[in-house]
C-alpha cells in the first residue's frame, strides 16, 4: 500500500500544536514519523488533565511512533545524530537558538546528513527584531491584527477562539517540507526551511487589508458578524430559539427569497428596502426585524427553510454539534475511536485527500516512549545492551549514566522554558 | 536560479481567496503558474473598487502569468486540454460539479495527461450531504464551531475577523499538491487531491475540543480574551492609553514580575492572590485592578516595560500597524511595491522560507489576459493566426467565433454562480 510519503522518515522534535500538526499531516500522508520527546514528555503531553490537553494531544499525534531521548546529554545527542544520518526530515518548533544551544545547529545536522530536510517553525522566525519575543497563539493573534479585526465595534477587540496562528503555521510547515522533499528528488540536496507563525497568519487579513486600502483607512476594523465593508444587508448572525444562524444576502434576489421564505410582507413591501443601499442605510432596523422573525424558528427548521429557498446561510454550530457532524462523519474525516489512554473520542483524519488511495489506517497517539526500543533496534541496529545503556540516557532516570557526561553537558546551556514556543 | 518548484507548470483556474492562495504559494516557490480567467476576469478581480478587493487580488496573484479562456466554448475547452497535456498541475476551487458540467471531469483531464496532479478545493468537499451547501468564509466559520467559540460570553458569538477558513484551505491545498508532486517523482503517476474548507478548519478547534472533553461538556465555549479554560489569571487583553495589550501569566513568577513591573504593591501583598487558583477565584477584581494600571501607559511603553521584565505579552496591533511592522519588513516578508494598477502598496511574500536560495523576484499581479498570447505561442506553438482565432474564443468578445460552437455549448450547462465557492 502506497501513500505520498511512504518510505520517508521524519524525526519529530515538535511540541504543543504548531510543529505536531505539520508532522501529523506527514504521518497521515504515509511518512514514518518518529516523535522524539524529552524524558518527561513534550509540554502538551505533560499538560494533560484538568486543562483538557489530552484530546488535542491525541488528535495531533496519531500515526506517529514515539521514543524518548534526553537531548541535554551527550549520549542523547549522539543517538539523535545517528538517527539524523538515516532520516529524510527533522522538524522542530523550539524557540530560536535552542537547537544551537543543544549542539544541534543546522551545520551539525547537515554534516550528519547532507540530504536532510531541516524544518523549523517559531512565533516570529529565526531572524529579525521580534525573534526572541514570547510566542503563544494569543500573542501572535495580537501582533498580527487578528484580535483588532475581531469582535463588536462597541467592545474591546477579541481573540479568534480557534488556535488559528498555531495551526496555520503547522500546515505551512508541512507545505514547506513537502516542497523541499520534492526538490530533493531532483537536486539530491536537503534544504533548510522555516515558517514563522506571524508570517503564516498575515495572508488571512486579506479582507481587512483590502478594506484599509480601499477606504483609505476609514473603514471600521470590527463589525461583529456584519459584512466587513458594511455594504451588504441582511448579512449577520441571527438568533433562533435554540442558537444562531448566519444569513448572507449578496443581492436583491437573495433579499426577496429571504423575506418571502420568512413571510415578512411588510419588509418585502417597504420601499426603503428595495436596494442593497437602502437596506444598508437601515441596517439596525432590518437586522432587528429579521432577528425578531428568525427567533421564532429552531436553528434546524430555519436552516432547512432558507436553504430550500436558496438563501445562503449556515447554522452556528456548537462544538459538540461539530464533533457529531453527520457530513464530517459521512466523509470519514471524523471517526469515533477507542483510544487506549483517553477512551472513546472523536478524532479527525488529515484534511488532505488523495483520491484512489486507500486511507491510512488510523493509529491512535502512542504512550510516552512506547516505541523507543523498536526504533533504536530497527534504525540503528542497536543491541539490547546498547539500548539499555542508551535508554538510561533516554529516560534520564539513571543519574550515574548521565553524570559521566556532565562535562559535555555543562557546555550545553539549559534551554530556557520561559520563551519556548509554548502556544495556546 | 533554482527554487523548489522550478520547472513545474501549474494551470490555475482558481478564484477569490482559497485556490489563489495555494497557487500563490506555488508561484512563489518557483512554479510557472498560469492563471486562466474567464473573459471578464475571476470574481475577485471583478469585485475591485469600492469593496476593497484590489489589495487581496494583488496579494494573492503575484508571480503568476495571466490569460483568459472561455471554458464555456468548445474551443476554449480544447485549448485548455492542450495546455493540460503539457502541464504538471491543474488547480480549481469551483463548487463541486462545475468541472463536470464544463466537460472537464477528472477522467477527461486524466485522459489528456495521466501525469497531471489534479487539485480541487470547495467548502464542504465533493462528497457528503453538505456538498452543495453555499460556502463562504462566514458560513464555513459558522458550520465549524469557529463562531461559537469566539467572543464574549454575555454577547452573541462572533466571527473571527480574518478569512481563516479560506486561507487554511488554500495552504492545505498547496500541501496536498506538493505531496502529490513528490509522490509523482517516485511513481510516475499523477494524483487527484482534494481539500474541503470545513475539514481544513476543524483542527484549529484543538483547545475547544480539549475543553469540551476535559470538562465533560461543562466548560464555557467563549471566554472573550480570557484563558479558554479560565484557569490562568492575569490572562487577558488590557487597555492602554492608545490601544490594548495582551498579557499572559503562566505561573506565580510571571505574576510577581508583572505586579513588580507595574508597581502594584497592594496586589503583590494581597494574600488571596498568591496562587493561580486564588487569582482565578478573583478574576474580575484582578483584571480590573491590572487594567486600571495598564491604562496609564501607552501601548509601546507598557510592552517595552513588561518584555524587559520577562512578562509574556504582545501589543494588539491594528491593521495599519501590521502593514508597517518593522519586523516583517526587516525579514523581507513585507515590502513596498509600486503596483502598475494599484499604486504604492505593501505586499507579503510566501511564508515558506527556503534557506540559501535567492528569494523569488517579486512580480506584481498581472492585468487580465496579459500573457495570453505569450503562453499560447510558447506552450502550444500556436501561430499568430491561430492565436487570433483562439483569442476570440478566449475573450468571448467576437460573437461569430463563439456562435459556431453553440451546439456543443448548449450541451455544457451554465455554471451556477449562486453556490459557487465565492467566499468572504
Amino acid at each position: 500500500m502506497s501513500h505520498p510519503f511512504s518510505g520517508v522518515t521524519v524525526l519529530d522534535l515538535t511540541q504543543i500544536y504548531n510543529g505536531p500538526y505539520a508532522t501529523f499531516l506527514m504521518a497521515q500522508s504515509g511518512a514514518d514519523v518518529i516523535k522524539i520527546e524529552p524524558p518527561g514528555g513534550e509540554h502538551l503531553r505533560k499538560r494533560q488533565g484538568a486543562s483538557g490537553a489530552a484530546m488535542p494531544f491525541a488528535m495531533l499525534n496519531a500515526n506517529k511512533r514515539t521514543m524518548t531521548l534526553n537531548l541535554k546529554t551527550e549520549q542523547g545527542r549522539a543517538v539523535l545524530l545517528q538517527l539524523v544520518a538515516k532520516a529524510d526530515v527533522l522538524v522542530e518548533n523550539y524557540a530560536p537558538g535552542v537547537m544551537e544551544r543543544l549542539g544541534l545547529s543546522e551545520a551539525v545536522l547537515r554534516e550528519a546528513n547532507p540530504r536532510l530536510v531541516y524544518a523549523s517553525s517559531s512565533g516570529y522566525g529565526k531572524t529579525g527584531p521580534y525573534r526572541d519575543y514570547p510566542a503563544m497563539d494569543l500573542t501572535v493573534q495580537a501582533m498580527t491584527g487578528v484580535i483588532d479585526s475581531t469582535g463588536y465595534p462597541d467592545r474591546p477587540p477579541v481573540k479568534a477562539g480557534p488556535a488559528m496562528a498555531d495551526l496555520l503555521a503547522g500546515v505551512h510547515l508541512f507545505g514547506a517540507i513537502s516542497a523541499a522533499l520534492f526538490a530533493r528528488e531532483r537536486t539530491g540536496k536537503g534544504e533548510t526551511v522555516e515558517v514563522s507563525m506571524m508570517e503564516a497568519v498575515y495572508p488571512t487579513l486579506a479582507s481587512a487589508l483590502g478594506l484599509y486600502y480601499g477606504s483609505a483607512g476609514t473603514a471600521p476594523m470590527r463589525t461583529g458578524n456584519r459584512h466587513s465593508g458594511m455594504s451588504l444587508c441582511p448579512y449577520n448572525v441571527y438568533p433562533t430559539s435554540d442558537g444562531y444562524l448566519a444569513i448572507i444576502t449578496n443581492n436583491d434576489q437573495h433579499w426577496n427569497w429571504l423575506v418571502e421564505a420568512l413571510g415578512c410582507k411588510e419588509l418585502a413591501a417597504d420601499p426603503r428596502l428595495q436596494t442593497v443601499k437602502g437596506r444598508c442605510e437601515n441596517m439596525d432596523e432590518v437586522d432587528a426585524a429579521i432577528g425578531a422573525v428568525t427567533a421564532r424558528f429552531t436553528k434546524t427548521e430555519l436552516f432547512d427553510l432558507l436553504i430550500k429557498n436558496r438563501v445562503p446561510c449556515a447554522p452556528v454550530r456548537t462544538v459538540p454539534e461539530v464533533i457529531n457532524d453527520p457530513h464530517l462523519h459521512a466523509r470519514g474525516s471524523l471517526q469515533w475511536i477507542d483510544h487506549p489512554e483517553y477512551g472513546r473520542i472523536v478524532v479527525p483524519s488529515s484534511p488532505l485527500r488523495f483520491a484512489g488511495e486507500e486511507k491510512m489506517p488510523y493509529r491512535p497517539s502512542a504512550a510516552l516512549g512506547q516505541d523507543t526500543q523498536a526504533i533504536l533496534s530497527e534504525r540503528l541496529g542497536m543491541t539490547p545492551a546498547q539500548i539499555a545503556s542508551s535508554s538510561r540516557a533516554s529516560s534520564g532516570r539513571v543519574r550515574s549514566s548521565i553524570q559521566s557526561y556532565t562535562t559535555v553537558r555543562s557546555a550545553i546551556r539549559h534551554c530556557p522554558s520561559r520563551f519556548s514556543n509554548r502556544s495556546t
